[in-house]
């Protein structure tokens, strides 16, 4: 008898980076795996419990002494949907379990330190999910962009980044890397949108348009940094960003299979159900 | 002529503790202001969209430097719903503007410092909503409870959280005060749910039987904590809270008002709209 049913291709799979990158090759306003924005609506609910409930598992296994947590990492050129993807995505799971941190532009007390202790002090704890808007990444992007770090030590960088993220899953935590693809004309839409709308005023910066100037060498910097941190262990996948509704499931299913990937089962009552029922009862 | 809608009464005028408080005397079964659970689920969508809104121009306020923030502090016995209430109310915001933190035990390092030393560095930044799942209010609570600290040092301790909370309003801080409110009967019921199921026992601890036998003494410490510190600055409310559809609408809707109380605007852009959309059209 022959198979009716075939297995469905991994997310990750699907999404994991081929190295070496050329984001020009690569279709920003793809969907791939989603027929379209209706398909994914129906699909969303279903992925939003199964987290939910890989996250409560994930938490309660800290209690009981589990290490593990997950860090998902987004990266994205401006206005790419790294804000939104998170809302949407931390939205259907529980807050306590959600360590969320978005990284500006370091500070003079961070300038002052090596590039990951700003990271380090945002790790997420055992039990939770870490959320990074912007990361370590930036300072190997921002610093090619503008040359403002000695290409030695920009060098260093990209093994330092690949030695961290490498003692973070020696450490039980599971690394998630996501780009989020925009596309040049959908930048500028968004951007438009932003100027079109009063309420949007705040989120506009004149420097997102002098950055689109630079916009290549962004790219390059991007491509450099996937194709030197793309490693096993904490690969790197790239979610085509120009549909929001695309790039929240992705991102969705993505983190879905990194928990499903952890084998987590309900921690075991270390006292006797029974005996407790009955003086409970008797309260 | 004679109006014809009359003013709804307010959450916060609804559920603001009138003292001395009487716990007893209060109802953990009723729905103030809510017909029932189909009423509330009406409801409920048009309030978080609400709470999304200014929760976003509180975020942009802080952008352009404001200093404006608010502390929602979540108070109640063991399964009383804090976490669930949490989920519900900061689920349909986004979490970029939410700073989440559930105090647990002290640590030693914590208790070697005043009470109040591990919840300042926990307080929410200007443009964010800080949510404290219990707070330094266990510091009067328990050691009330079970004598564990000097008479002298207790109320001296009412005194400096009056004073702390001044200061935060002072600073811009909308501090709301909630104590969810629920019954003994119900307490049993959701311990007994949690021993009824194997993925709900490690939520299960057998302390929690032990302090049932403590109920009246815990009321009677939450009695006096909120008398001690119920200031025009800083109210409390006592939120029913045996319906968790219930208090999860009436903690939505005391924070809509808090933020609607705080009269926010959206920030004026401080750069030529039309000139900068010349040159984004340009790139």
């Amino acid at each position: 008898m022959s198979k009716h049913t075939s297995t469905p291709t991994p997310w990750s799979d699907r999404l994991r980076a081929v190295t070496p990158v050329d984001l020009a090759s690569l279709s920003s306003g793809a969907t791939p795996g989603v027929l379209d924005k209706e398909a994914a609506a129906t699909e969303s609910p279903g992925i939003a419990k199964a987290l939910s409930t890989l996250q409560e598992k994930l938490f309660a296994d800290s209690l009981f002494g589990g290490r593990r947590r997950v860090l998902l990492v987004l990266q994205g050129m401006d206005t790419a949907g790294k804000g939104g993807v998170v809302k949407r995505v931390a939205g259907t799971m529980d807050p306590q379990g959600i360590s969320h941190h978005a990284f500006k532009k370091p500070t003079e007390e961070e300038l002052a330190h090596p590039f990951l202790w700003r990271v380090e002090k945002r790790l997420p704890g055992p039990g939770s999910i870490g959320i990074f808007d912007r990361s370590h990444y930036e300072d190997v992007l921002v610093p090619r962009v503008h040359e403002s770090v000695p290409s030695v030590e920009l060098e260093s960088r990209y093994e330092q980044i690949v030695d961290f993220e490498r003692a973070l899953v020696d450490d039980g935590v599971a690394v998630l890397k996501v780009f989020l693809h925009l596309g040049f004309d959908e930048q500028k839409k968004r951007l438009l949108r932003r100027l079109d709308r009063s309420d949007k005023h705040w989120k506009f910066s004149t420097a997102d348009v002098d950055d689109r100037a630079l916009w290549p060498s962004f790219h390059d910097a991007y491509e450099v940094a996937i194709d030197r941190t793309h490693t096993s262990e904490a690969p790197w996948h790239i979610v085509p960003a120009d549909n929001k509704w695309y790039s929240a499931l992705a991102v969705q299913n993505l983190l879905l299979e990194t928990l499903q990937s952890l084998d987590l089962t309900w921690p075991t009552a270390d006292y006797d159900v029974a005996a407790q029922r009955a003086r409970l009862l008797a309260t």
